[in-house]
Formats: C-alpha cells, sequence, structure tokens
C-alpha cells in the first residue's frame, strides 16, 4: 500500500473507527503519557467484538530502541497474533515511528493505523510511512518504509500540549511554509491551526505518494533535517526546533542567508519561542557535528553527503558535496553562525 | 523491487561479480563455518576500489535473533554505512534471513545480494526475499519482504555438505515435487543436482513473482510446514526433514495418505536419509504441536488456521479449519501418526 487513508475526525468517533477494523484482534502501542491523560475519554481497553491487548511505551524518543522493540514483539508474539491483526498506534511521533517498526516486523507485516496526538506527528512523524528506531550512532538510522492503514488526526489532543511541543510542531510547518508557496501564504498571523494542519497533511501526501521510497521528489521533506538530527542531538532539544535551526544554516552556507527574514515572520506568526541558538556566543561545534552528518542516512557515498536547499520559496533544489566542503563553509561562515539569533 | 537477478555462476566468479557492484562500500555478513572453508577460496577481505566491512555470523540459526541484528546492525552503523552501500549474505538460509533482515532495516534499507552455500538455502531460502529472525515462540516470527538484488548459485559449495544438510535441502526439493508436476518428473534415480536446482528456483521465482507479499498462490510454497515448522523446533531436527514430515502429516490427515508412496519414492530417488519419524512408537505430541500452531504465522484469525493441501500432484488446496477441527484429526489418526514410517 502506497498511501494511506487520513481522517480528521473527534476524539469520540475514534473507537467507533477502530471498532470498524475488520479484524478481531486489536494491538494498541500507547506513550504512557498520552494514556494518562486520555485512558477515560478514549476508552481503548474495551471494544465491542474485539480482543484489544495493550502495551504502554514509554514516554517520548525513549521507546525507541532495540531492547523496546523487541519486548513489544514478543509480548504481541506470547498473545497469539495472527496475520490478520491490526496494530494502532496512539502518541506523538516517536510512538508511531516505533509502532510502525513493530507493525512492519511481527509476522512480516500485520496493518496499522496511528492517532498522532502532537502538532508535530499530526504534521510530519505521523504521515507518509517513514518508521524507525534510533542508534547510540544517531536518530531513526534503524527504519524501514511501512505506510500506516489509516491516520486518525483529532485536534482535541492538542490542547494538552505544552509550549515547548507547541513550537516542536510549528517548526516543522516553517518547513512547509519555505517548500510549498501556498502554504507559505496561509501561515499569517492568528491563523487557525486545523486549516493549517490539513494544508501540511495534504501537501506531505502528496509528495509522498509520488515518491514513497524517497529517491527523489521525497527528500526535498527532508529540509532542515540534516543539520537539524545533529544538533537535536548535541543539544536535546525538541525535533522540531532542531530543524528551524537546521534550515536557518542552511540557509547561511548555500543561500548567503537571504531567507532569514522570512523565518523570522513564519516564527513570529506561528508563536515558536525558539530562543536563542544553543550555541549563542560560543563556538559552533564544527567537529561534532560534522560526526553526525557522516552517520547520516542521506549520504550517499562514503564522501558525498546531499542537503536540500530552497533557494527561494518553493524553488528546491539539491546539494551533493563532499564532507570536507561542508566543514570549510561551516568554518567560513563560524561568525555569522556564532551570532545568529532570531 | 519485486525480483532478484539469479545467475548460476563459478565460485572464482563471484569476487568479480562483486567487484561490479555499484557501491564504494560493501557490507559483508559471512557463515562463521563457511567462512572457515572458503576464506582461501573467496578472498572477499580485499576487493579493488571498494571498502568491505565484514561481520562474522554464528553458525546457523543461532544468529537469528534480536542480539545478533542489534550488533551487527550497530557495527555496520560504527563503520559510516551509507545509503547506496552494499550488502553481501555468504552462507545457507540461516544467514540470508538474517542479512536480509540487516539490509532492510539499516538505513530503512540498502541493496543487498546472496550467495547461498547449503541446498536448501538455493532451492529455497535464498530466494523470493522472505528474511527473518526467530522468537522465542517459534521460526521466522520476526521478519519482512526483502528482495535481494542478486543471488548467485555456486554449486561447489554443495562439495562441503555432510549428509544431513544434504537431506535437508532435498527435502525441500520433495516439496516442489508435489506442487509442480514438471519437477516431480525431473525426480528420477540418479537426477543431476544442478539441473534440479535450476528447475526449483525458477519455479519458485515464478510463483513469488505472481504474489510477492504471500496473498494468494505464493502462500502453497507452505506445503508442509505448518506441521513442519513445530516439528522442527519440537524435535530439533533440520528444516527439510521436518518439511517432509510436516507433508506427510497433511496427507494422512486431509488427504487420506494417498501421496505417501509417491513420497517415498521421491525420497528414494533423492536419496534423503529421512530416517524413522522422531515420534515413532511413542505418542505424538499432539498439545505441544497445537501450542505451536496456535502461534504460526499462517493463522488468519484467533480461531482458524490455514494448511496447503496437495490432492494430487499439482493440484493445490488451501483449508481454513479451527483448530479444534485440527486436534480432533490428529487425536482421530493417532494410530496411523505412531507408526508412520517411510
Amino acid at each position: 500500500m502506497m498511501s494511506s487513508k487520513i481522517e480528521f475526525c473527534k476524539l469520540d468517533y475514534i473507537k467507533e473507527k477502530i471498532r470498524s477494523i475488520n479484524s478481531d484482534l486489536i494491538l494498541v502501542i500507547a506513550d504512557l503519557n498520552v494514556w494518562s491523560h486520555y485512558s477515560k475519554l478514549l476508552p481503548l481497553m474495551n471494544i465491542e467484538g474485539k480482543k484489544v491487548v495493550f502495551w504502554k511505551a514509554p514516554d517520548g524518543e525513549k521507546v525507541k530502541d532495540f531492547e523496546n522493540l523487541s519486548s513489544a514483539i514478543e509480548f504481541f508474539l506470547s498473545k497469539n497474533v495472527h496475520r490478520k491483526a491490526h496494530l494502532v498506534s496512539l502518541g506523538g511521533g516517536a510512538t508511531s515511528d516505533f509502532s510502525g517498526m513493530v507493525a512492519a516486523l511481527l509476522l512480516r507485516g500485520i496493518e496499522w493505523s496511528t492517532i498522532p496526538t502532537t502538532l508535530l506527528s499530526m504534521v510530519d512523524a505521523g504521515i507518509g510511512g517513514k518508521v524507525a528506531i534510533n542508534s547510540p550512532q544517531g536518530k531513526n538510522l534503524i527504519g524501514a518504509f511501512y505506510h500506516p492503514t489509516n491516520i486518525w488526526i483529532c485536534d482535541s489532543f492538542l490542547e494538552t500540549l505544552d509550549e515547548r511541543e507547541w513550537s516542536s510542531g510549528a517548526g516543522e510547518i516553517v518547513k512547509y511554509g519555505f517548500l510549498s508557496k501556498e502554504i507559505g501564504e496561509k501561515i499569517i498571523p492568528d491563523v487557525d491551526i486545523k486549516t493549517l494542519i490539513k494544508s501540511c497533511v495534504l501537501y506531505k501526501e502528496e509528495v509522498v505518494a509520488n515518491d514513497f521510497k524517497e529517491s527523489g521528489e521525497r527528500k526535498k521533506l527532508n529540509f532542515g533535517h540534516t543539520f537539524g538530527h545533529a544538533i537535536e542531538v548535541e543539544y536535546q532539544i525538541p525535533h522540531g526546533l532542531a530543524v528551524v535551526w537546521g534550515i536557518l544554516l542552511v540557509d547561511i552556507l548555500f543561500n548567503e542567508g537571504k531567507l532569514i527574514p522570512r523565518a523570522k515572520e513564519l516564527i513570529e506568526n506561528l508563536k515558536i519561542e525558539l530562543g536563542d541558538s544553543p550555541w549563542l556566543n560560543k563556538e559552533f561545534p564544527v567537529d561534532k557535528i560534522m560526526k553526525y552528518l557522516r552517520k547520516d542516512k542521506k549520504t550517499t557515498s562514503s564522501e558525498l553527503i546531499e542537503f536540500v536547499v530552497v533557494k527561494d520559496i518553493g524553488n528546491v533544489e539539491f546539494h551533493s558535496i563532499s564532507f570536507n566542503e561542508v566543514e570549510n563553509k561551516l568554518i567560513e561562515n563560524k561568525d555569522v553562525i556564532r551570532k545568529l539569533t532570531i
């Protein structure tokens, strides 16, 4: 299956959606934190006519390792899972990344559906079938392409998001604002977030449908992510914020910083609390960042790495350059980078 | 990719084949035992113009667990693997099952090729893109569908096979002899094994090409495997021999044992040392076998399991029946089963 069925629905309807799945066995992977807020509003333990098996996922990225993967898979196998079983993921991007891996590997693949509960996963991680766990060597280095059957987006979950999570999700919307002129134009002060989510989802779905395995066009969705992943791990900051810093760095290195004023506008309109750069007035850690880059999935040989560069809104280029060149560019621009702030 | 390029080639040519792969980084997973025999004849450590990274796999099925999967993947990641890296598997079915999992998950999938070194993997496990590791709950319960780019079949490896390994591979050929009239007719006394390997490979490739994800026709390749897997684990006997016993059991339960005389002929012509059944003159362990069956991937709901039944050579049916019915059939036929011998 090359695409998912995406529906926007009220919290109350989700149980009905699950009830209508054609399977007698529902496996649920729920983020512990989400479950502590929503177990009463969304009573998934009992679904008429189904056996429901529950695995609670440690909060956030922590779940995405081999130990948890093995433990969840063995747990479901011990419950006599069969090929027509259907897995439901309830949580943010980490939970759906992880759940998709479990679904992909259980009995060589069972169907799954996801209920993204963070802004970030609604506009990005929940969509497109990229699933993964992390390695000590870097984020998402172990994974698969495995589309969920259904994505149920329910904006009630946004009510319990804190500001940090909001900013993280909105950071990913900044990316869309650069890739798509149409989305960029919608990011006005006091924009309705539901409208924006829909636009981002539809945009991503279209890009993914055209290039499921990321051999071409889909790669543009990685805009800001090469530096972003490195920054996220190095400074332990939320994904979406790290992506914003990644976008700014790429723009400085490959586009003379021309898009920085526009980035500032988008950040303000989306009410993102970006704060100072983690390296403000310190030395940007070129060596460490280069180490992360060398482990990045986007490298295509032992010598080259590919960057997504937005020259102007909606005008995307791919630059394959050597690691040495990247390093030189970082060193050349180190003063600008050190002082970078929004 | 929905199929592999299959080539029959001399041992001497394999290195040249690898040299011609379009990648600067070759990852090799080699079965320790095979490597101890062939490291001189097949010096894969040094390939002109390539960086080669080696991971040696514990002998046989032992490699197929999460611990080894994690260890091989982390090892390759620590060597700065990139998306265009190409993995080469050298070994039997266990090695290629495992290597395919590594290739499938590394950076969400890199290309791989396999050099099957046992008769069993040449006619079966190496072909068709089914890759897996084992669970304490059963064999191959954790896996994916991930086709190798190349399969290089080189019959020199058969020279170092012992009788047990020979019989195990030939057991899988018995299966083909029932599924395909054409192959069945080729299994005459003193048949040339190379001819048989080719016929089996071409047959399997065709079936797989028509039904990669095993939703229809491909399922017939599971003939004998439902009971076979259970017997293999319960009695720790080689896969191919367990499949032969599985075929005989299915024939007793679903076909009044009509094909047993033909099975006897095939077994003799292929010089398979089947020996007595592991339960001869003892009680067939119905309860234990039923436990394995309930964990089998081929179950399609919590109540039903699907059996492949060959009514007559080339005439295949699928029977979905309840676990209770299977159990009753085993009990009804327990005297025939106890005395079963070839």
